[in-house]
């Protein structure tokens, strides 16, 4: 038994408390300045609003005010934010958080800094005191892992990433259930690279939602599922590049964190939702601005942590454009309300 | 404008004749002993009866029994005939096909024969006359194309492989339409060994409709895209090392043949359809017999034309049984009726 601190009462956080009190742990969910009706509602019936399931009763609620209290004895903190609550997250934990007690990312995410691209638990790590940051105990999780689906204990299969081989094998003891089935693999740059651009793809496969309801189903109903499988390959082929380049290893591209983790946000989700409006030709800006202001959509939100840095990078001739014409153009259609325009000719380049 | 003869005027074989004929080429489309009743309807209707779709008036419709008339001065001919078809195919063309002519395969398979795994094309080669064999002319194309959307001239992204990057180039130019979207790729051992397992992968995802749909959604709505990705992604990983083993290269498995196709045959079609049945939990020879006699099913088909040839590839050592687990698990449920088991902690060895 373990004593666990989730900070990020959102979807994700919440339905990894499943599997965790399954395991017999005990969890104290902390919820960010944005959780506070979910918190209130967890202690009014344990219910979780948006996850519409009620959680064990080893979850234990709290608001963030009391995150001193939650973190006593902390055997393992999860960071369950989105990737815009990294920042926060740094600011709170940083005076607070034992470097004994390790970090477990939920969050996925890039950050471009207009000189390098670097992975959330680094962009974590460098907002720590420089004596403390080595001694930091770092792990993430990655792979297809719909919250709602985990929640209600339907099987999930992810990775456990992160530089330390002992510590990977400890945490992923912590988890493991029936259906939770994980997998260590000590590619932690490569893994969390693949788990923060399928977002991206996902938003480009989203597309083409809005260009079939533009168009409509053909006489024969075809739709556009060769469209979509074209804009999947080409995004697990800008991935495997882009991996390389970061020092990754391509088979964490071709197993759960980049082809597993794409499919399942392509299934749906706010990506694809997003992804419509822009296939309908409505501005990124219009269409977040009118139809999904309050929401966090992943693949624009990465987009936009990174879209300057690429430039610059491509600017500077270390990333090689050619390797990543749809990257780019996503980038185009969220930092620059561009217009969809699939660069067909520019695919598949080195192939 | 090139003399092009399709043999096989099912589905792809049918819509292949889109692109083709958009780029000015005439086209024979001889159907075979099982096609009878199609190329009666294109000579009444020029409509297409399973695709419901127009044919161009340059696709002039035959009997194979006029296969003599159809090949006389062809310059390129098309194998679109199912896996089950090539055989058929081979008895057909030796004695007929000039050796100057290219052909080119939509037919995607592989052969096992107890001792080795053959890729279609060469199965076809090895039952032309020796003197002949190493004349002969082979490419074939893969990746995602659902044939009635290539048909209605949807965007489509596909490789066109084989072992002479000369002919490739050439053929290329044959076919390329602003919707059809046509790289090259050496890689014929890689390719083809992709495009052929997709089919028994995409039967495994398949599986997850039924279990849904016996287990039924959860009270949140959850569903089971983890698993479907989860099963996809254990696909690629196992395409990935038999790739590898057949002497392919990586980059055929993160690009259009493997990851593209995979998941456009994810989307739907037979293989969905009888994994579903397999799913719900009925042995696959009573759901064939039952509700699927008459079609073809890719993935079910390959289980059967390897499955006695891995196990014994397995025995011998030639193969690691270990890197392949929900392959053989597809072939004990195909060849064997045994029911379905997921063999989740075999998953990912290796990673």
């Amino acid at each position: 038994m373990a004593r666990i601190v989730v900070l990020g009462a959102g979807l994700m956080g919440s339905a990894f408390t499943t599997p965790l009190a399954d395991n017999g742990h005990e969890i104290r969910l902390v919820g960010t300045h944005l959780d506070g009706d979910i918190i209130e509602e967890l202690h009014e019936s344990h219910v979780h609003p948006r996850l519409r399931v009620r959680l064990a009763d080893a979850v234990q609620p709290y608001t963030y005010d009391r995150l001193d209290e939650a973190l006593a004895g902390a055997d393992l903190v999860v960071l369950g934010v989105n990737s815009l609550g990294v920042d926060w997250a740094t600011y709170m934990l940083a005076p607070r958080l034992s470097p004994e007690t390790p970090l477990l990312f939920l969050t996925k995410g890039l950050e471009g800094d207009g000189e390098r691209l670097r992975i959330l638990p680094h962009v974590l790590r460098d907002g720590f005191p420089p004596d403390v940051q080595p001694r930091l105990q770092l792990a993430a999780i990655g792979g297809p892992s719909i919250a709602g689906e985990l929640a209600v204990r339907r099987h999930t299969c992810v990775v456990l990433t992160g530089s330390d081989p002992a510590l990977l094998e400890r945490l992923a003891g912590l988890l493991r259930t029936p259906y939770y089935h994980v997998w260590t693999n000590p590619d932690f740059v490569g893994v969390e690279v693949c788990v923060a651009l399928k977002n991206v793809y996902a938003l480009a496969v989203g597309i083409v939602g809005g260009l079939l309801e533009k168009e409509g189903q053909a006489d024969n109903q075809a739709v556009m599922h060769n469209l979509s499988a074209a804009l999947f390959a080409q995004g697990l082929w800008e991935i495997a590049y882009l991996v390389e380049w970061a020092g990754g290893q391509p088979a964490s591209v071709y197993s759960l964190p980049a082809a597993g983790d794409l499919y399942v946000t392509s299934m749906g989700g706010r990506n694809g939702r997003m992804g419509r409006w822009l296939g309908l030709g409505l501005p990124y800006s219009d269409a977040k601005r009118r139809y999904m202001a309050d929401e966090t959509i992943e693949g624009a939100e990465l987009a936009l942590a990174i879209g300057p840095t690429v430039e610059t990078l491509v600017q500077q001739g270390r990333l090689d454009p050619a390797r990543i014409p749809l990257l780019r153009t996503m980038i185009q259609i969220v930092c620059n309300d561009a217009p969809v325009d699939i660069p067909w000719d520019e695919f598949f380049a080195g192939s």
